[in-house]
């Protein structure tokens, strides 16, 4: 059934017609519209309950065939921070060592060795990106972006703060968090590294400190970034 | 500061300590447990107020400088549908030209022209990018998939649904949708595509049909994804 074109200025009609309901202003605005990059933190900790909140949220994020290729990783101890520290760029470093936490937002280039799980009814997956090695960075980087934006997202939805970055070497980190035959030292999470990770960009998490903010920058405007046709 | 690890199971103790809501679970359900890509849609229209709605709530979600590199043309008419049909999968014809409209989430290689008015205080980023064409691609892929993310949990965060795709031919988009020297149709809106655009991923926006869902697939859990360090 193609759909002709609507009448303009129909949106309330629209939701009325569907049903459904937006969310609360104070929810739009906890999510986007007052939500900030921090580069400044409460002095708050961040515990594992917190994080598994984020997770158990965020992995409900679409992605390509339920790929799921992120992989994370919670640097939040004095000794896991000591390790991040010489792959940051100088801006970031006190951003870093004074959030309750920062995750390595990352992916897994072997990603489709989750398919018996992730797609039980589609076995042809995995088959299909061992045979094209061209198709697995693009998917796993595309992909775990967009978990990483889920990640954002869920995090401000719990009430946390943000303050995301891409001014680090990733090489660095890979070397460090995700090199060949190394384990990650989370053996008992079954979750051991063996080079195949790939380290996307850095969240840190807690609660930002709103006398520590800077002035919001702008937007561009509808027309500039959307078309209708 | 460095922080000291915190205790375990102290989600509760953290939220109370910040002063800071995590948001209902209804809302959290509309965002994240109970939402779901659908393939089939109402008949139920999206106007033009509702794609703006999108946008200025997306539009607010950090990228790396503030460079906002995506760029959508939400493909609504019966005309534009027929243009986007030769690019997709078999699989996402009828997904496609039976929802009611279809957002083409694309980045812009020269994302830093638009530096003047994003990051007025920091103008070598220009420069930066202009003289550094390896660092432009991964840029503008990693924050229009940000972006893109961005995109789907507004959508839901305002009642509608979403199916997100990558299976069809960005080739194919591109040079229909973002040729070099070809105007977009959309020159009132000052989105001009002058062959500087490339297609991300695909996602159908409409209300979904809640009868013709399918199964909900399995996600991994917190220990193959995540660790703590």
């Amino acid at each position: 059934m193609p759909i002709s074109d609507p009448p303009d200025d129909d949106g309330v009609r629209v939701f009325q017609a569907s049903g459904r309901t937006p969310l609360s202003d104070v929810a739009l605005d906890q999510l986007f519209r007052a939500a900030r990059t921090y580069p400044a933190w409460l002095d708050i900790p961040v515990g594992d309950d917190t994080l598994r909140q984020i997770y158990d949220l965020m992995k409900w994020g679409p992605t390509s065939g339920n790929l799921c290729p992120a992989r994370i990783v919670f640097v939040r101890s004095v000794a896991a921070k000591e390790r991040l520290r010489p792959a940051l760029s100088p801006g970031n470093v006190e951003k870093v060592m004074t959030a309750p936490a920062t995750a390595i937002i990352a992916y897994d280039l072997k990603f489709y060795e989750k398919q018996p799980t992730l797609a039980p009814h589609n076995p042809g997956i995995r088959a299909t990106f061992a045979a094209s090695p061209a198709l697995v960075e693009p998917t796993a980087f595309r992909n775990s972006s967009l978990q990483g934006a889920y990640f954002i997202l869920a995090a401000r939805a719990l009430g946390l703060d943000c303050g995301p970055m891409s001014g680090f070497d990733n090489a660095k980190v890979d070397e460090e968090f995700f090199a060949a035959g190394k384990p990650s030292g989370a053996e008992d999470q079954e979750f051991i590294a063996a080079g195949h990770y790939k380290s996307n960009f850095l969240c840190n998490i807690g609660y930002g400190d709103p006398a520590r903010m800077r002035p919001r920058q702008p937007r561009l405007a509808f027309g500039e970034v959307c078309s209708i046709l």
